[in-house]
């Protein structure tokens, strides 16, 4: 009954009132962050002998109980407006009087935000691993697909010939920058708000230094009245997931059409193919396509607290609140995403025969010639000419590239040599294209070394994060 | 177990896609619809002769049973990969093989899209009734403040005296606008889609007209292809939440700001004010600023839902249930925050007295004095200008506008005479300003009656949509 | 020079400050609005005697004057901060001091609100026309493609036998809708803002109807503080034309994929095949790609006007002023977007032979047969399981449906008569869903008449709105 | 004409297709960055001798004649589809036929791709030398007001005592993480993209990084069919400055309401306080208001890309030109925002009286009040609750915190001694909170060093971005 009376604006609240600016049914999933976040504090203000020792001990103790019930599943936070005020509720109910010492120099303006903060630095460190999963498993199929051969799309049309290790590296290259953004909302994240309290600070003897160190945040926030109001961290996030949900997207509108009769380059396994109700025949993306479907979600949250923001006088506004719906679902569904895609791409099967009779029967090969033209000193306006003539003739006559006869070829442009009309191969093709960032072995190998070196710094990365469990622990022995 | 081995993909389905791909937890807020929804059809099939009436009957009667247990709290959806083949599943486990039929000349593809036109009908009756609460609210405390005067603001500068009865009618007549967006949406939902089966229609002789007036739609969809795609209606009612959320954002940051020690015009009572956990002081209009905030959930809902539709192939596809998340969420959100908002509105009191006086300490009668000038047939141009001198040498003085001693304006222009000297009365302002949306009591009066009108066939309208029980009641009955 | 020192803040104006928020290079697009509506607007004074019936012909004239030296090219708006005041600036270089009555009884808040309202109901007319249009191009396809057979298809996998025309009038079901959004746009332009000031009317005795009617409006604006605060027509415009843009880019989706080797089912004709400059063989589907992407700024603009009006204060603020940008770029940009789709839909030609042969390949009849069980007893779930069994068999053994033969299929199930193997034929399965929404001759007949008639409304509601030339004519020989 | 046949699509091309599809009205924009670009490869394609050197100085110093004709107004790209092929007839106009060498070894998709990435480079460093200059200008600001005491606002209610500098410290701390945002869009777009091709590479022996060390790119891009559909740099940018306007927009909040007649704290310089058309006494603050609406289109950028990502197929695709339209415009629209915010800073004054007046007449020391109970022992619950009590009291009676008599607070509690009661000046609040990141002026001295030396770091890191004209001289002197 501290909270509803306290805090939340007297007794005489209106049920409804309350119901409406409670946060407790979200942030109930906040209740980790929160706990080990008042350890940390309770620790410190002993340390500092703002409280007597033994008392902080005993509340940081009432904490470390808290915590275990919960995970015991016998305590969940309820009954109040928030879940500050139901930890604080509980701890009173066990403790009594010594648990109103929790509160002393802190507000729930920058409690919430260290709880936001070291939710989101995890999220951040999931993201990293499931990325780093994620690239890991496109390099595995890339080594393994060398040399299936296919051809690449520009405009929904053949283009030129590629190897399916090239087509995937594209998208591990899309996925490792991914990485680089949650790195940067990581280091966003990665700054302690607790000291600062509701705006101005505290007058209190608190050393924010050494709650800093014992929830192992790299940095300070800088200044109190911008901290209680910053939400950076979140839209950092959330960018980050909405950039990557864009990149799923592409990927599963590839895979959706490879997997259609048309394309016909990908099956699927029966452990992801999904069936109609009424069709007995089909054999449906689905997973795919809810994967393409979920970049709705992911751009509409980073929306959602764009426009939330958007015009907040400075510091802590009730509005902020709204923060909760979007960034506690955000993490969690993207790499639910993530691990989706993961299953998905281990389910399925490309055909390579298909693959390769798509490239045979076209005119992919046509800038391999008009590049062969170029390297015999044809200027390339003028190779492109009389390629894009001869590409034209034998459409019209109904004949892929591959079996124009040379006599026709050559009465078009003396150009069209014997060693010229060797580019037609498509292996050749890809492994003409020697560059880095080409499609070429070398290149490929290259690409994949530098993707592979990625994954592991973003797993790296993401293991340097301090977990919650890793933190409780240490809290629940630290010294005051 | 139908569901998972014939709807699903086969009993090869990996758990983790399963579990995936599965709309379950959301569409259980479904289930209603469904079985109305499943109800209807199967009167429909056995009227035509497609099942055996008794067949029909027992089904009919079978869906009866779910509906009344799952209000008895005895049953409720699981275990199957959405609540259309949950239903299914125990209609099938209660009636047998008899159960097998309802599906019938029917595809999940029209029956989602049933069902979601069945909600939101619903969700847009639901949002007539809350606007026209909150009008008749608005325009309850603008009888009541005929004569509260304060300022009106344009660039939050004081502009001219006005009646609160006008800034609340300003209020009315926004969310009077948001009923006709509301009654455009309804008016999208309200087509029957069912009997286009997956995407083409089905070969047997079902009728949709006898389904169609079974749950009370105006019309059938005209397209199957565009039926089984189509999620306008779902857009059509976000657009209108989100508009409407915007207009609320606006109503609240004046109320805010009002709420303020500067401006002292509003003061909340106990039941809404909120507290501070660190700063005992504080009366917070919390309440207002969390509905401001929503603004950005509603935005964000409706871009959710556009980025998710953009580039879709026609027809259905899976990416077509992340509809799911936005439209189940935003109507009962948007009808809380109508609530909230009924509830903050009849929670504060304003202050006359603050209101009047910040019409006095300033030039808002600038205005008035000038056209005043006019009406003695000074040019506008001119008498803005020597009006302008007047409250510049005013204001440098440090004198409101009402004090200035009538040589000292004389001084300035000759047209300064005790009639125009009148005006300066806010009182005396408003009320000249007869013309159609001015703020005088007659135009005050016209807009208040058709404000009301506006909010009685709000209501009427959303009092003319079929209710899910009483579809449910009458299909109970009716005859096969 | 009116306007710098009266309007805009006084001749010690920082020129930056003035060039930051001039919005004269945007608005220079709403000239003929501005002079229409202050031509209007005089004519009123006038009658009402508020100004010398001379003086009030000498404005007007004067203005009539501008329209023609605008249409001329010896005048543009210059050299003012907006266009209202270099209409005004150029006024009083023409005619004197006359030129100073013009703003009597007027704001550039309503004024600019006229001048929107004015320039948006005349692009609701363009979208109407233009959609009109659109779908009278694809009825005409429809007409022509009433038997060329394809596969529909539900996540990119061939479904159901359908004819090109139920593809055709899927979209143009889809337009029509818009045209129903455009039209609900248009209702809410059309309401006359004129004559509520800045903010709270004025007290000289004008007559807004006479303004309203001379300029044609349904109905005034109901309340001045609203009004002037007020664009929620401009958001109903930018949703109506996201909406549309969206559904433009899933028929690009469907004809960038048709239009692909993979597919093969559409040919773009050489005056809308794009090339490349690298690959001399290509054929680019460009124009759809381009009309696709623009479903981005669309929603963008959209997005933008809801971020600039959350949160604001009630009345008139200038953050309203970055209306101008989105709302000048997005009516045209529909209109262009709706040109070029015509453009596009007129030079694809349809490749019967492939659509066929794409049906025959596979097993898209299958719906078909296990109705065809349905209509002799069999319950639809054994139907299905007979059916998936029978489609499986024949996958196994790389038989197309069409081919397999009657014996196999009744070792499955003895309902495979000759009577339902004679439901494999593609036409006879479009012919037999004759129900509303279906594939039947008689259904899509049905469509293509509703169709054709939203068309003819909409040509009939978009031709109803008055043009800015008709309006100017009559106001410059309207009586005073 | 070269553009016309061969590029776009052959002579056949309609028109209005062209039209349409053209990019160049928008990317004319780009010519710097395109010659710049041709130079750097035709440098390359000489070196390499893929080209004669002598051949490839002639293109490049075509090229160079090009730049300086466009400086000095002589040319201007027109006549063809794009920037690229503008450029490319121009010299085929001044040089014949060695003009077609340019083109070697290069697409359309990989030059766009350089071209946009030059341009965002560039922007970025505009954007960090923008809040360089922002910051600086807050922190000389903070200098100036470190004595200047005033309420901190949560909730829009009166808080807690600050400085104004602690105020200005807090928007440029958000500012200082917008510098790190546009470091991170720095870093992506900072990789040389050309030498891939249309998609998959070439076959000449090109060297990229001799390009990419002629254009000063820290890397190369990795994989081609990446790097053409990559828009990610953009989108990184497009989101560092919808964040940055957010953050404008929340500061323009606070200063319109400083300088309401309410708040009255802030008063407008005339040289950027704007008038009213009606109301001779306004003072707005324009300026203000359209940086906040100016966050609209910002996210709506943002939204734009986003969208037009969304789902596309990997490599390039046409859709991708849509990306001009945000990019060309948000970097310029960014700059121009901060300036004009720069400018507005330079014209505000603060009223010191009125800024003190607002802490003395409210109980915003009521938390001092509580902590200096807790520092003599008081559990901070129970100190909470005695202020409580104690300021409800004095607001009944009508007194300012400061001026209840002690015995009235003893009364209450014990803990009201003397000493405690010395905390209700507000300098002394201000300066109790000693803590990194509070109000006292050690901390702000610290927050100013750390921002100050933020500033240089971005202005540092944006000198180090070569400049068009840099790289222009350099190419056109270095040897080939």
């Amino acid at each position: 009954l501290i909270a509803k009376t306290d805090a939340a604006g007297g007794p005489q609240l209106h049920p409804e009132a309350l119901a409406f600016t409670s946060s407790l049914e979200l942030d109930r999933a906040l209740l980790k962050e929160d706990l080990v976040g008042s350890m940390a504090h309770v620790v410190m203000l002993g340390r500092q002998r703002i409280l007597e020792p033994k008392d902080a001990r005993a509340v940081r103790d009432g904490l470390g109980q808290l915590w275990l019930s919960a995970q015991a599943g016998t305590w969940a936070p309820a009954g109040e407006e928030d879940v500050h005020m139901a930890v604080e509720a509980a701890l009173d109910a066990r403790l009594g009087a010594v648990a109103g010492l929790l509160h002393t120099a802190r507000s729930r303006n920058d409690q919430v935000a260290l709880d936001l903060r070291l939710f989101t630095r995890a999220q951040c460190a999931d993201a990293l691993k499931g990325l780093a999963q994620l690239v890991s498993r496109l390099l595995e199929m890339a080594q393994e697909h060398a040399d299936t051969m296919l051809p690449s799309y520009t405009h929904r049309q053949r283009a030129q010939p590629i190897s399916l290790a090239y087509w995937l590296c594209a998208y591990a290259a899309m996925f490792s920058r991914d990485m680089k953004a949650f790195d940067f909302a990581l280091d966003g994240a990665d700054a302690l708000p607790l000291g600062v309290g509701a705006i101005a600070g505290t007058s209190l003897p608190i050393d924010r230094d050494v709650t800093r160190e014992l929830l192992q945040f790299s940095r300070l926030t800088e200044n109190g009245l911008d901290t209680v109001g910053d939400r950076d961290f979140a839209l950092d996030f959330l960018y980050a997931a909405a950039r990557c949900a864009v990149h799923v997207s592409r990927l599963c509108t590839d895979l959706i059409d490879f997997a259609s009769s048309e394309f016909g380059f990908v099956r699927l396994s029966d452990a992801i193919a999904c069936g109609s109700s009424m069709m007995p025949q089909k054999r449906n993306p689905d997973l795919f396509e809810l994967l393409r479907g979920k970049s709705g979600p992911a751009v509409g949250d980073l929306m959602s607290l764009l426009v939330t923001l958007k015009g907040l006088p400075g510091g802590y506004n009730r509005d902020l609140q709204e923060d909760r719906r979007v960034v506690l679902s955000a993490g969690p569904a993207l790499c639910a995403n993530l691990r989706a895609l993961l299953l998905g791409l281990g389910n399925v099967q490309f055909d390579k025969e298909r693959c390769l009779a798509a490239l045979e029967g076209g005119a992919t090969q046509a800038t391999d010639v008009a590049e062969a033209l170029v390297g015999l000193g044809v200027p390339f306006r003028e190779a492109y000419q009389a390629v894009g003539t001869l590409v034209a003739k034998a459409q019209k006559e109904g004949l892929p590239l591959s079996t124009v006869p040379l006599e026709m070829a050559r009465a078009i442009h003396p150009g069209f040599t014997a060693q010229v009309w060797g580019t037609l191969d498509p292996r050749g093709s890809v492994g003409r294209k020697v560059n880095e960032g080409g499609t070429g072995p070398a290149s490929i190998a290259r690409q994949m070394e530098t993707l592979r070196q990625s994954a592991r710094l973003a797993q790296t990365r993401a293991e340097g994060v301090p977990s919650l469990e890793g933190l409780f622990k240490r809290l629940s022995e630290v010294g005051i």
